[in-house]
C-alpha cells in the first residue's frame, strides 16, 4: 500500500496526461490553467488509498480519481466567479485572467470532462460509481447555495452551518473514498463506513480552518490571520460567539461586526471576545468529536487494522497542520 | 408510432413529474422556472420518435429524453448569462429574476440533474448512451465558445460558421436522435444515419433562422425582423455578403455595419444589399442542400419507409415554418 508521497506524483502525472481536444483553445486552456493552480490533491489520493485498502491495484481507480479532482477544481472555478475572488493560490482567477464568460463556459466543459473521466471506471462498478459521483456533485451545489444564502442572514444556527459545510466540502471527501472502495469491490457496509470517515474528517478539517483563521500561525498558515473576522464570515467561531454572548459582550460583538475601518483592532477585539466566551475551546472540542467519530469508522472497517494505516496517518496530518 | 402532437404532452408530463429535492429551494426553483419558460420540446420528441422508429416502446427512452431537454435548457440558462439576455420567451431570464450567482449555480445543478436522468436509461445501453450524451454536451460548449469568439472577429469564413452552428445547435438534435435509436437497439449504421439526419436538419434549421430574421413575416415570426442586421450578427447572410461585396457595395456594407442609430434604414439598406448580392438565394440553396442530405439519411435507414414518416413530417414542418 502506498503512502501519500507515493500517490501524489501518480495523481499529478495522470492529470498531466489528460488528452484535451486541441480546439477551441480558449475553451480548454483555462481548464488546464485552473488545474495548474495546484492544490494538495487530497481527494484523488483518498480515492486511490481507499481502493488499495481493499487489496485492489490503485490503477483501477485512477480515472475516477482524476475525475474527482477535475470536478473539485471545476467547483473552485465557478465558486471564484460567484465569490468575486481575484486570486487563487497567488495567481489570478480564470475570470480575471480571461473573463467571466470564459470562466462560466470553461467551467461547464470542465464538469463534462470530469464525468467523462469517472465514466472510464471499470464496467462492473461504473453505474454505482456514477450514482455516488452525481449525488455528491448535486450536494456540493446545495452546500454552495446554503453558503451564499447564509451571507445575508444573521440567524444561522450551528446545525445549519454544519450541514452547509457537510454538503459544500465534506461530501466530496466521503464520495472520493467511497468511490475508491466501490471500485475495489468493498462491501456496502465498508463503503459506507469509509464515506462516513470522509464526512467526519471533512467536518473536522473545515472547523480546523475556522479555528486556524483566528488562532493559526501567520507564517505557516500562509493566509492573513483574522480574515474571517474582518469579513464577518459566519464560521463556527462567530456563530457560537453570537449564540453565547450576553449583555456587554453581546453589545461589544455587535459593535465590532458593524466596524470595517479598524482591521487590527477588530481582529484583536473579536479574538479576545472569542477567548472570553470560550468558543475556541468549543471549536477544538467539536473538532475532536468529529475526528474521534472518523477514527471509529476506520476501526469498524472489516479490513486488517494495518490496511487503515495510510488513511489514519493522512487524517492525523490533516488535523495536525498548523496552516 | 406516435405523432408530434401525441408525444409533446408525454414529454411535458415527464418534465412535470421530475422529483426535485425540497431544499434548498432557491437552488431548484430557478431550474423549474427555466423549464417552465416553454419551448417546442423538439429534442426530447426526436428521441422518442427515434426509439419508436425501431419498434421499441418510447417509454424506454423517456428518461433520456427528459435529460436531453433538461440539458438543453441548462445551456440556455448559462447562455443567457453569457449573452446578457434580459428576456427569454417574454419572461425575465433567471439572472434577472434572481441574480447571476443563482443562474450559474442552478445551471450547474441542472446539468447534474440532466445526467442523472440520462443515467436512468436501460442498463444494456446506458454506457453507450452516456458516451454520446457527454460528447454532445462537450461539443455544445465548443460551439458556444466559437460563437463568442466570432463576435469580435471580422474574418469569419462560411465553413467556420457552419462548424460553429453544427456544434452549438445541430449536434444536440443528432445526439437526441442517436440516443433514441441506441435505446431501441438500432444498428450502429442506423444510429449514425439518424445522427447525420439530425445534424443536417439542425444546420438547415439554423440557416432558416438566419434567413427568416431578414425575410420572415414579422407577425408570424414573433421576433422583430432584422434583429441580426441591427446587431451585426455574423449569420450566413452577413458572412456571404461580406465575401461577395465588391467596390461600391462593399463600401455600402461597411458603412451600414458602422451605423447603429438608424435602425429602420439600416435594415432596409442591408436587406437590399443582400438581395443585390444574391445571398438570399444562396441561403435558400444551402438550406435545400442540407435538407436533401437529411432526407438521404432517412432513406438510407434499414427500416420500412413507413417508419420514417413521423420524422419526415417533423422535418418538413420545421422547414416550412414561417416563424
Amino acid at each position: 500500500m502506498h503512502k501519500l508521497q507515493d500517490l501524489l506524483p501518480v495523481v499529478q502525472q495522470a492529470l498531466d496526461a489528460i488528452d484535451y481536444p486541441q480546439a477551441p483553445a480558449e475553451l480548454y486552456t483555462p481548464i488546464q490553467y485552473e488545474l495548474s493552480l495546484g492544490g494538495k490533491r487530497i481527494r484523488p489520493v483518498l480515492t486511490l488509498m481507499a481502493c488499495e485498502m481493499f487489496g485492489c491495484d490503485y490503477h483501477y481507480a485512477l480515472d475516477a480519481a482524476v475525475g474527482i479532482e477535475m470536478f473539485h477544481n471545476f467547483t473552485l472555478l465557478h465558486d471564484d466567479v460567484m465569490d468575486k475572488a481575484d486570486m487563487r493560490r497567488g495567481k489570478p482567477t480564470v475570470h480575471i485572467r480571461w473573463n467571466e464568460n470564459t470562466a462560466i463556459l470553461s467551467g461547464d466543459a470542465m464538469q463534462i470532462l470530469a464525468y467523462m473521466q469517472v465514466m472510464k471506471s471499470p464496467a462492473a462498478v461504473r453505474d454505482v460509481v456514477c450514482v455516488v459521483f452525481l449525488q455528491t456533485a448535486l450536494e456540493i451545489c446545495e452546500g454552495q447555495q446554503y453558503d451564499m444564502e447564509f451571507e445575508t442572514r444573521q440567524d444561522v444556527r450551528e446545525e445549519e452551518y454544519i450541514e452547509m459545510i457537510r454538503l459544500k466540502t465534506a461530501v466530496l471527501l466521503g464520495g472520493a473514498l467511497k468511490i475508491g472502495a466501490l471500485i475495489a469491490g468493498a462491501s456496502d457496509d465498508d463503503a459506507r463506513r469509509l464515506y462516513d470517515f470522509g464526512i467526519n474528517i471533512g467536518l473536522a478539517f473545515q472547523l480546523r480552518d475556522d479555528y486556524l483563521d483566528v488562532y493559526g500561525d501567520a507564517k505557516t498558515f500562509g493566509k492573513n490571520i483574522g480574515g474571517d473576522i474582518l469579513n464577518n464570515k459566519k464560521t463556527y467561531m462567530l456563530i457560537n460567539a453570537q449564540r453565547l454572548a450576553q449583555g456587554a459582550e453581546r453589545d461589544e460583538l455587535i459593535h465590532w461586526l458593524a466596524i470595517d475601518d479598524k482591521p487590527d483592532e477588530k481582529i484583536a477585539a473579536v479574538t479576545a471576545l472569542y477567548n472570553r466566551l470560550g468558543v475556541d475551546a468549543l471549536c477544538l472540542e467539536k473538532i475532536d468529536t468529529y475526528y474521534a467519530e472518523a477514527m471509529k469508522q476506520l476501526d469498524a472497517l472489516s479490513v486488517e487494522k494495518l490496511q487503515t494505516e495510510m488513511l489514519r496517518e493522512l487524517a492525523m496530518s490533516l488535523m495536525q497542520r498548523n496552516s
